[in-house]
């Protein structure tokens, strides 16, 4: 058992689609249409047991992990989806004490993601041009308590990056082909870049870029699809996302 | 820069569907279908540079993520995907220190997943009933030098579990609709369990066991396209996997 | 050039989301959130030419192919796609002469598309349980002037069609399983019949009461994604219909 | 009940993967892996019934659908997939009567499609630059018995069209948006095209090219994915045909 203790987030879980993320706090509530929570009564009861609103409704204490966390921050630009993210995780090979970079912090979702996986002894290089989305960011950060894994630099990632010999190198950018040289500056030999992109044309322009000094090089989507399982009436659901981004990968070579 | 030493694991690239994972070390030799490669002339090279075979072949030596060594594993057993993988790490949340229990060690390729995302602090206890399969698992464990991270366990999983207050389960197995009791008596209050399942059925009867005990229950597929990026001949690879499995999420309750 | 009559169907085009199926008609007009278009004018102008509303707005008059039709009758049900209705046209080998069976009328989606495909020379018959679903398809239908080429049924498909050997069936029925010997009864030997349905039991189910008198069995899955075309921007559409039904096809053998 | 006659077409089926389109002729054999199948045998047979082979294996004698003759054509190029052919032949709005151009024959494959669906009073012209690919599909053509609907031009679609005031183009070239012009003129008005291309560079063009003087313009991909059912197994199958390519749609508009 593990006690939720005063401050700590907790997922509020009503069904499927209607969770938040709140904080256990003496004397503050929470309002939903199905009445009102009071978020000092969850602190010393167990995640997992289930408190009564002012409407009678009962709702879970869930523990959050960091892929609720990060679906609930602020986000002034599109987020990653959990598919995304998965994937380039793990097929960036980044764990724990990887020192990787990320060009483009927007709104945060991909950092939070790699500080979690790189801590304690690892940590992340977030590169972001726009000043206020790299505060948002920041902030965003503090909140899911990694931010003393990231330093933050606002910055322009095609002006370079500072750091030198790292293990991975992430890329959100709007125009991600122009940064594949000082990723390759910064890259360790034989290490892997990822890059995200919307539009076919991006993938076009990123993977010529990366031709000249990058192998392996392998461009994909991917798509989930939820199933509404019941007894006896089990189908997929009638809709899905049909389209987030491609994901290109490419490993650094010396020379070619 | 990193230079690659005696004894070191290297991915040996020739093109984006033929590299194989080897170890630098001196007099041995690699024999591929373009020549062979001297592995002591790899020594002392830096990764991400390149060699050449007898034939004159040009073969660029990478460094092997962990995802490289899974797939190179020894698999009595159907190994799971990178997509389904990836997915199912991030939405079950483990990262470094995670305490993981997994149901069906198989070949090993998710405990060596798992066990590189928990630690130093973190560790996998995973059972499997077939003797020899775990056996071969702990060599690809050692191998990828993860061993430490991990408890094998020979026994059977419908019996329950030896531990308790773990963080998260994984569920690899026939039936896993037998195991759900036990995996909520080890799991802690409000924590993620996941199940793999490739049928229908499996799927139904594990959602069925799940509906008593545990919320926020969902069943997805993932699938990935690569894409053939090429100037002005760009388009999607004409052949697919179109089905590995479904994977189904719940979160534990402690009563409802 | 092909010159609008009084009294047909035009295809009133303002944008790919926005259009309609009108009937050119003195003194009638139509109204939209763009003005004002009167019916009457289009009377003699060729398919294919502009008209503007009384706001200014251009809208294209289109001919409306069946599918234009299709999409726009009145559906008390849910109709079929294009997508599958397509496959399922083509897969079941209807043409000019065919005559087919249809179990589940529904909204006449499915029969308009037959009827089109079989005229002049061959017939659908077309069975639906439910009175007020007939009477509203065949309606549909005479508006598509397809009328002519359908008998409508009244009856339950599970007592058994009054035809013998026809060419193909189309069973759209919420248990298809208990109409596959009264198909058997109906078709000529090694013909086809085709069964659209929504969840993975009512397919097992089918499949399983196929079996025994049909061969070449086979299930499918149909996707649609729309691409969204754009000089320097393609990607696919970011929402897509992620289920609709599935297809079983099974061909009739005589005994076995 | 209908009889076999002699040099009747007939597939064989002898299970879900092998099937093999024969003709039903006194004193003619058919070899298998599973035995001889005298075919002389099958006349006088019922379509539906079942033969025994020399090494007494069981074929059923099923009806060919024009589906099931098209897959067995001669094919000295690609052919198109059954998805794409029934979505385009149901998005264009082809049926009975209908007067059709097609902008590269290739094997044949839809030219056969659309015959089937245009016959007995419409018609289809075929355009074909390669001598030898309009040879065989008209040979494939006379097998199906389809040759009369159609007639075969051995010529270059980009100098345009002999036929004016068409009802609907099909397009299979490498360099669609080079035939949009004469498409434009040979069409009526209002009416659609549809053009399939395997490259995301060959849809960017043809649609710029469409955007001039055709609306309704719509990209789309289409994937089928088979599902093995088997009671209480039920699963996707392991690969599916990822892409074969994209189909793009509009319809002439006479100024803009």
């Amino acid at each position: 058992m593990t006690v939720i203790k005063d401050g700590e987030s907790v997922l509020l879980y009503l069904n499927e689609r209607r969770k938040w993320l709140v904080e256990a706090r003496e004397g503050r509530e929470f309002h939903t249409h199905m009445g009102i929570v009071r978020l000092g009564e969850v602190i010393g009861k167990d995640f997992g047991s289930c408190v009564t609103s002012t409407l009678g409704a009962e709702f879970y204490l869930l523990f959050p992990s960091l892929c609720d966390r990060i679906r609930q921050v602020r986000r002034p630009t599109q987020i990653l989806y959990d598919k995304d993210i998965g994937l380039c995780l793990y097929r960036l090979g980044v764990g724990p004490g990887s020192v990787v970079i990320e060009a483009g912090t927007g709104s945060g979702a991909m950092t939070g993601s790699l500080a979690n996986i790189v801590r304690p002894d690892g940590h992340v290089y977030s590169y972001e041009i726009r000043q206020e989305f790299m505060e948002t960011a920041k902030r965003n950060l503090e909140k899911m308590r990694l931010g003393e894994y990231v330093s933050f630099r606002n910055a322009d990632a095609r002006d370079g990056f500072e750091e030198k010999d790292v293990d991975a190198v992430f890329v959100d950018l709007g125009d991600p082909w122009l940064v594949m040289d000082p990723v390759h500056t910064a890259l360790k030999g034989g290490r892997p870049v990822a890059s995200f992109s919307p539009t076919v044309n991006q993938v076009e322009k990123v993977v010529e870029a990366m031709a000249k000094r990058f192998v392996d090089i392998e461009t994909v989507e991917c798509f989930v699809r939820s199933i509404r399982v019941e007894k006896g009436k089990t189908r997929p659901m009638s809709l899905m996302v049909g389209h987030t981004g491609y994901l290109t990968f490419g490993r650094k070579i010396l020379e070619k």
